[in-house]
């Protein structure tokens, strides 16, 4: 594709959003193929490609991820709506828009098309920080920009998506249900299909101005 | 940006290749705000945005970066060196040129014009695989997707980069050097600048067919 008919780069970031409700409707496998590809592109330390994605459509596996999943987000709406309850009501109210987001994917996950379970191999990673006093994330570096990848790829076909990863919560039955050997790790779950609603769009995040240092952690960003 | 004028998607994740070999340049302010831009639009758990970047552009904090990251690199590079000694010629050809650029990077890290440093604090993470017998990697979600963004902006933008890590083997001390509270994980350094070669371009990747699994971990995908 030329740059000039291809999505563009900062239009598919500025609007890449979770799509939670997503149309049962199958992907075409072109469609399908340029989302891994997109995955594949990612680099990864030494470019081990320490990864792999279990695209999962089959009704049993659907079913399956439904079923590990759907207690664990009812679980964690719990604990989620009792951290929102004090906010002020604007932000109340747009939590609460999540809160049922998340609840209709959770009820409806085995209906989304196609389900992509990334998995990781930490055997096949120099993960720096495995020793330090802190939770380990370098493993991620090799795995999460191959998810982004294929979400900002997702925006560009049209196909929502929301990057999950309750279901470590219950890890091993993924694990069995999918047949992954257990020394791969499984780090995302991206359920994806084309949006219910009006898919991706206008996002709420903090500015540079907001996220950024100048030389030193704490001084201020000129912008 | 309209979809006409702005680069790629895919064209940007194509050519996303690690440049180690950046001139000292200085990088227009508003290049730079396009790219800590990307970097925001990035999803993370709950929204709740765990990440920061410090921007290191002072001799001094670039300097102290390169004094940890020098060391940490040439005790690396051994073991690398190592491994690949007993790889087909072709192939360790290929491995020589990158211990050549890792290398060059490690000498001249202080002379680009820029080093983005990702922060990101585990307090403000939802951590669903802390408690897994292996090494935990969902802290990663919220945060390399966020570099992820930043580098293909630096495609966008004509800037080279490469993701490292290793500075995390010598953590306290880059936090030290850059103010950073000992609760705000270091979890990539990103140095960016104008390439001294030719910059981003074809990268070497397995493609779906090897990446992808169908339904269940194994099972071909057909591609």
């Amino acid at each position: 594709m030329s740059s000039s008919s291809e999505p563009g780069l900062y239009e598919c970031m500025s609007t890449l959003r979770a799509v939670r409700r997503l149309r049962p409707d199958p992907i075409p496998a072109e469609v399908l193929e340029r989302v891994l590809q997109a995955a594949c592109w990612s680099p990864t330390g030494g470019n081990q490609q320490p990864w792999r994605i279990v695209v999962v459509q089959d009704d049993a596996g659907k079913q399956g991820l439904q079923d590990i999943y759907l207690p664990l987000w009812q679980d964690y709406v719990v604990g989620f709506l009792d951290r929102i309850k004090d906010t002020p009501p604007d932000e109340k109210a747009q939590w609460h828009k999540v809160a049922d987001s998340g609840n209709y994917l959770a009820d409806n996950l085995h209906q989304a098309p196609a389900i992509l379970v990334f998995c990781a191999n930490p055997a096949f990673m120099a993960i720096t920080d495995a020793g330090l006093d802190r939770p380990s994330m370098v493993g991620g570096g090799s795995v999460y920009p191959a998810v982004q990848n294929a979400m900002l790829a997702c925006v560009a076909e049209g196909l929502g998506c929301t990057l999950t990863t309750l279901h470590c919560r219950n890890e091993s039955a993924v694990q069995e249900l999918l047949d992954i050997p257990t020394e791969w790790a499984t780090v995302a779950m991206v359920p994806i299909g084309y949006p219910v609603l009006g898919g991706h769009g206008p996002i709420s995040r903090k500015p540079p101005a907001d996220m950024a240092f100048a030389d030193r952690f704490g001084q201020e960003w000129p912008g």
